[in-house]
Formats: structure tokens, sequence, C-alpha cells
């Protein structure tokens, strides 16, 4: 721990320090730079290296997709590659990094009922993406347990979800193709777990408002459960 | 295949007819009989059982929690374990098979910034429930990938969920406590990835939206990522 020093944007910094901002232990930013995951540093001695801002973006988005989404190192890897990779827009950028999350979709999967969904929700969505295959496999597993699965009821899912989308979109950086493109695999795989956990308290509200107020007449019924 | 089968509800079938209309392979269904996650069948001869429409119900439970969720055998074990305890109200019943399922948040985790969101929500939530926990780990992840997880932001998301939650909730069946914590536990696991699926395509929608109008403009900037 090195007191007194101030840490200014664009301040390069050594590895230890970089390591206090991050949170990430030394011997991790290490073994990130070996495997290639994390840039070299900028060489000032022998054994000794700096590090700037941009490797403080790089270890958060390691860190989000390895300790967050649990991603394999092969996994971030191919997400990392997509978000470095020069693209010509913003979009094409968001795309490709979008393309390298998981769950992994099966490519064979039968996308129509969830093409069915989109389009009744009348989104723009290329018919060739993984979320549109990952929709396809989660629809499949609510006919597996005999969930209800209509589009209609996919369709209110989809339309409470949008507007929480847009707002999240809005407030993707435009510098460059390759910070947005950081921003939303961020941003998409950081929130997963909040929206989950978010909804597992709302049912619990939704339920003590249905069921709380009188917990016999609630209990009522023959109890063959 | 036995071809001209009724399947009416309430009827007894044998193990492949069991199989056959939950789409769990027989060697499955016999593994689960084995491990106990499904009750006996009634016996019917030294080698032969039949099975009804309870067996078929968990075993869509057993599939919701091992292929959709991903749960380990003992993780299926608790959960099926709290579906059949006896409860004496629905209220009972869904928190206990709540409880249940993943993902584990340890108990010591501090989750003053998740009570702070709950608050903000007014939502009627127990202080020691595990989503709360799960919510307060998502935050601490938020703030160590350096994403914005400030309270209002966080009940925008609450809020965004909450109507959906209603709904789910409000067609719960109240036949029995057994029988709401079986449709809320498979409820709960198998819409999480339909969830994040459709955000996922909200996203792509929403970037067409935003960027997709002037590719050349929304790419616009230094190009620094």
């Amino acid at each position: 721990m090195e007191s007194g020093t101030i840490h200014v944007k664009g301040e390069h910094v050594r590895i230890s320090e970089l390591s206090e901002r991050t949170g990430v232990p030394v011997a991790t930013v290490k073994y990130y730079l070996r495997e290639g995951l994390l840039p070299a540093g900028r060489s000032t001695g022998a054994t000794r290296a700096e590090y700037d801002e941009a490797h403080v973006e790089r270890l958060r988005l390691v860190r989000a997709l390895v300790g967050v989404a649990g991603l394999s190192l092969a996994a971030v890897r191919a997400v990392v590659d997509a978000v470095d990779r020069p693209s010509d827009s913003v979009l094409e950028a968001l795309a490709a990094a979008h393309e390298t999350l998981p769950p992994v979709a099966p490519p064979g999967v039968d996308t129509r009922a969830a093409e069915a969904v989109v389009a009744e929700l009348g989104w723009h969505v290329d018919p060739a993406c993984t979320a549109l295959r990952q929709l396809a496999v989660a629809v499949a597993s609510l006919e597996a347990v005999g969930a209800a699965s209509d589009t209609a009821l996919l369709a209110g899912y989809g339309r409470a979800l949008a507007p929480l989308a847009q707002a999240e979109v809005a407030s993707v950086p435009t510098d460059s193709p390759g910070a947005a493109a950081r921003y939303v695999v961020v941003g998409t795989v950081v929130y997963e777990p909040v929206i989950l956990a978010l909804r597992r308290l709302a049912h619990q509200d939704a339920s003590v408002r249905r069921f709380g107020a009188d917990p016999q007449e609630a209990a009522a019924g023959p109890g063959k459960g």
C-alpha cells in the first residue's frame, strides 16, 4: 500500500496500484498478462512496466466476465477479441460482442416460436443472432416442463423489459465502437444477476400481498400437494 | 411407442408412458426413482408399477431444475424436499421453496445497499431471505466493475419487473401449499433464461434504433477503443 498516491485519470501506474484500483490480486493480473487477456504495460526498466486507464478498463471487463458471468478463460478471450476487433460502426461492434456471450445456443435449434415473439413485438433483430436461439432454447424448455409459452405472454415479458433495455442502450458511450462494445458486454452480464434477484424479491412482495393477509384463507384447499 | 393410448388426467400409466409424456428417458426415470427424487409408483406386480399425474408433475419439476437451471442432484433434492414439506400456508410454502434455489449467497454479505433498494420500492421482503443476499452480491459486483449501482437506478429495474412478478404470482394455483410451491419453483427457474434472452434481443432492437440510422455518424469518434 503506497499512501499519498493520487490517481489521476490517464496517469500511468505500476502493477501494485493497478491491482489496488481494480481489486484484482497482483498474481491474477500477472496471469492475465501471460494469457494475453491484458495487454502488456509500457516497459520502464528490465522488470518494470507501467499501466494506464485502458488496463483498468480491461481488468474490469475480465473481472466481470470471470467473476460475475463465470466464463472460462477461453470464453473471455473470445469476448475480448470481439471487443478489440476494429469495427466500422458502433452497431457492428455491439453485435459482434453480443454474439460471444454465453449461454451457447445450438445452431440447429428451431427458432420459429422465438421469431413469432419478436415479430409480435415489432423488434429489429438479426434472424441469425445468438440471442434469438437463446430465446428459442428457453421457450423449448417452457414447453418441456408444461409452463405457459404462448406468444402473447412472452411478448408481454418483452414489452416490460423494453424500457429498461432502451435506457441501458441510451447510456452506451459513443467515444468509439470498442468502448461501446466493452460497455455493452459488461452491462449485459453484470446486470443479469441484479435482474434475477430483483424478480425474486418482487415475487416475495407480490406473494405477501396476495397470500399474506389471511394465512388461513390462503392455505385453504384439499392439501393434495 | 404404444399407439392408441389415450392419456386421461388422473389415469395410471406404466414407466414407458411416463417417459413418453415427459420426454425423460426411461433410464433417467429409473435413476430418479433410485435416488428418491421421484416417489415409487403403485406396484402392480413383481417388476411392474404404475404412475400417476403426481409423477408427471414431479418429473417436470426435476427436469426444470436439472435441465434448465442446471442444478446438481443434491440441490434438486433440497428443492423437492422443500416442496414436499407440509406447510401451514401458501406463503410459508413459497418462502421455503424460494430459499432453496441457487445461486448460493454467503450469509455474511453486507445487505445494506440491497435493503435500500427494497425500501425505496416499498416491498415486503424478509430481511433474512436468500434473494436479498443474492441482490447484495449482484450489487457488489456492479461496484467492483465500476458499473452504476445507485439505489434510484436499481429501484427503476425493480419497478419495471414488479408488474411481471405480480402477474406471475397472480397465476399461482392455490389448490394446496405444495402445488403453489412447485408452481413457483418451476416458474422462477424456467422463465429466467427467457427474460435474459428477451433483454438481449431488446438491446439489439434499441441499438438498431439508436445507432442503425446512420452507421457513419454512429461510428464517429477518435476510435481509441
